[in-house]
């Protein structure tokens, strides 16, 4: 493709983008396809010769795109909100045609630069102290496994230099909760860690949050035993029902050990923009590490998630690799991100976040983090004032927990239980809203994640139709 | 930043990208830059109102764009091919353009499936058999971690769901060579394997590739010793010298001990594509994992690195997680890409593919391989022909290692070195071409990497003069 077919076919391109935005609210938020449908309809080989860049954007709007889920669709209420603001995507447009390298320093002195740049705005905008150094990863799950080497490391004394796992004779133990997101767990099984030696703390019954009591009893009785309290994952904001484990607690049972403490605020984390919010945080500066996902409620396009960390050098002595053909002619004094994470190479990520804080500017953001609490909190209040409907879990930011209980089942668990599984089924494969059933305590309930960034509260009013609709029709 | 707004600033964007295409060969490939010039040029906190566009544009043109090695320039000889074709930067444009979230099959079900279609297009397009399954990973790196995650978890018995590493009592050993690109390491320390289980193969001295009979000595005598071979990697290309490790005789040693077989062809991959070059990876069906990247010398735009599997059942089991707010309402006969690898969302990377195999087509992407393969067999041949220069490695495929020995310091090795990798460094640093120095037992020597894009035969001749320039300018 020639430079001059590329500015065409871009041209349409960025149009059908726009005009795909602006339509966003005319189209389901979920596609109406089985396993299977979208492959079938692209069955064939690739063209040998090649062909028309618009043969290929028409079956992109007439195969692919009525193949996805629309998270930036205004109803959309499940998973959390995926935002990709339209200045995030300029600015991964711009990372795509830039087309540069990241393996080294000097393989893309801007790559590095802009994104010690721009992870500095963000520690600097969301109240971290200078001590945090930070690097972007694709996502909070990779950031969990990272840290959860790194403190395998603390903990073994760098025992993958020598012996090795294998070779370091006591238990190492995991602590966390079992609302704590499901990448925790694979995290540490990835990193060789036993499930043996996972320790699921008991939470609070209503708050989910870690009981640092059980947490002190628990690590006392494997440190008696032998073991090494090796790592706690603090959840701040669980995926779940917004659980925020109690830091400053858990830091003073976890320091006598030298137990590694990561924090995952992959989806809360957004609101530390917010200084009213930031009470929920407190005692960060007592973590190892921490993560949190700009791409989500922020608005950063995928795949933008931050690590920091307060000793980057432990970091680097773990990840590190240094062969003659990636050497570094320019002296040792420069960053090199491959230490810092798996993958040698690396995209030009921190433009999305550039972009994105220059054009829609901090003051914006935290406007919209706002009105989305507020529409979270008023949503609430509309839920539990409703007969027959309850909101199951503390409204901590944006996610509402629901249940509906038709006074018909009133008293059997189990078919409400299915009632709500299925009511939430049916609004879903109408397409008007999406919601992501959960369950809590065993039993199906209804998570309202709200923060879309099109999301207004006559979306809000729209969705309490819909579920007077649909949970309604079932129970009558 | 509303649709209209990103309209307009997108039609400039791609205008950007497309002039700065055109002009590639206008600017050095190497910016003139030190560590931490681009941060100080970009000092100062993001706007609070944010800002236009245009001006974000005018720095990233005056900045940012200033600070990258141009990796796609014709005169780029550096690392490896890092092309991003632009039909595959079109396909990049049409994802973000998307916003879609892949964290199961049903938050984006195209997302899913043109993915699974466009890894058995590339399947079939590189001659392997049906019994494959593939995934697209970041990078080959991350693809090596997740097959020495799989791999320790057969050679332990899937011990991550009892007691772990720590509980498996025998040493679990690691077969590579020095020759093995850094990242092999890296990901079996990562692992949790030891640096003390991991054995580097002895490789021919002129190929430097493994040798099989020092491979089979060494499993025996580890075996014997009460360990478990738990994997051979296997690399088919290598980064350095392109050395391609003899797998059928490597597969004939390790089956006996049930060793994970991964093949690293990460740069070398694309040459599968040409039916001539398939000889090269001879034994292939033997091994158990395989990953290369499109994104190096075939030219899809970074990060798009693929990982096939013979058994992709036992990668999900040791990945998989299965909460109930990801849990699929839609039965379970549909791919979860989550557990194929560590993040569990992911972008549409499928679409950078599926652009640039269609828009370019096959043929055309073969031809290209076949030019820079002729290019570099050109190059070698002028370069063995020239008093005092040598071409000091088997030139494989698209590689050529060169030295340069002027007479006054013959018979001085260490002299050589220096002299070599100085004149690497003055050519770098003029801006004027990009080569690897690199070392090969131990002294300096130049790597030519032949296969950007844009390069033609008439660059090479032009890279010819430079070396007799830089070369020959400090010898005389």
């Amino acid at each position: 493709m020639t430079p001059e077919e590329f500015r065409t076919a871009g041209h349409e391109l960025v149009d059908w983008i726009a005009d795909r935005r602006l339509s966003v609210e005319q189209r389901p938020v979920r596609p109406d396809v089985e396993p299977g449908d979208i492959a079938a309809r692209l069955a064939g080989d690739p063209p040998e010769g090649g062909e028309d860049a618009a043969a290929v954007l028409a079956d992109l709007e007439q195969l692919v795109a009525p193949g996805i889920t629309e998270v930036q669709h205004p109803m959309h209420f499940g998973w959390f909100p995926s935002n990709a603001a339209l200045s995030s995507i300029l600015g991964d447009i711009a990372s795509s045609g830039l087309s540069s390298l990241g393996i080294s320093w000097e393989s893309s002195p801007s790559l590095t630069e802009v994104e010690e740049v721009v992870v500095d705005w963000l520690r600097s905008l969301t109240g971290l102290g200078s001590q945090w150094s930070g690097v972007i990863q694709d996502t909070a799950s990779t950031a969990c496994l990272v840290a959860m080497i790194a403190a395998r490391e603390q903990a073994t004394g760098h025992n993958q230099a020598g012996s090795g796992l294998l070779g370091f004779g006591r238990p190492l133990h995991v602590y966390t909760t079992e609302e704590a997101h499901s990448s925790v767990r694979k995290a540490a099984l990835l990193a060789g860690f036993a499930s043996d030696d996972i320790r699921l703390i008991d939470v609070d019954p209503h708050t989910r949050d870690m009981q640092p009591a059980h947490l002190a009893e628990q690590m006392a009785a494997d440190a008696a035993a032998g073991g090494q309290p090796a790592v706690v994952v603090v959840s701040l904001g669980s995926t779940g029902v917004t659980a925020f484990d109690p830091l400053p607690a858990i830091a003073d049972v976890a320091e006598p050990y030298n137990t590694w403490i990561h924090v995952d605020a992959a989806m809360a984390g957004s609101a530390m923009l917010l200084p009213e919010c930031r009470h929920l945080f407190e005692g960060l500066e007592r973590a190892d590490s921490l993560s949190w996902n700009p791409h989500k409620w922020m608005g950063t396009i995928l795949d933008t998630s931050l690590l920091y960390l307060q000793d980057p050098e432990h970091l680097i002595r773990v990840m590190s690799t240094n062969p003659s053909y990636l050497r570094s002619t320019s002296g040792g004094e420069a960053t090199q991100y491959r230490d810092w994470g798996i993958p040698l190479g690396r995209r030009f990520r921190a433009l999305k976040l550039w972009y994105h804080l220059r054009i829609d500017g901090p003051e914006q953001i935290r406007a919209r983090l706002r009105r989305d609490l507020a529409n979270a909190s008023w949503f609430a209040d509309q839920i539990a004032d409703r007969p027959d409907w309850s909101v199951v879990a503390p409204v901590r930011l944006q996610t509402v927990c629901v249940r509906h209980t038709p006074p018909s089942l009133a008293g059997d668990e189990e078919a409400v239980s299915r009632h709500n599984l299925d009511w939430v089924r049916r609004l879903n494969k109408s397409g008007d809203a999406f919601l992501s059933p959960s369950t809590l305590d065993g039993n199906w309930i209804a998570r309202v994640s709200v923060g879309v960034e099109s999301t207004e509260r006559a979306h809000l009013e729209r969705l309490l139709e819909l579920l007077d609709y649909y949970a309604g029709d079932l129970s009558t």
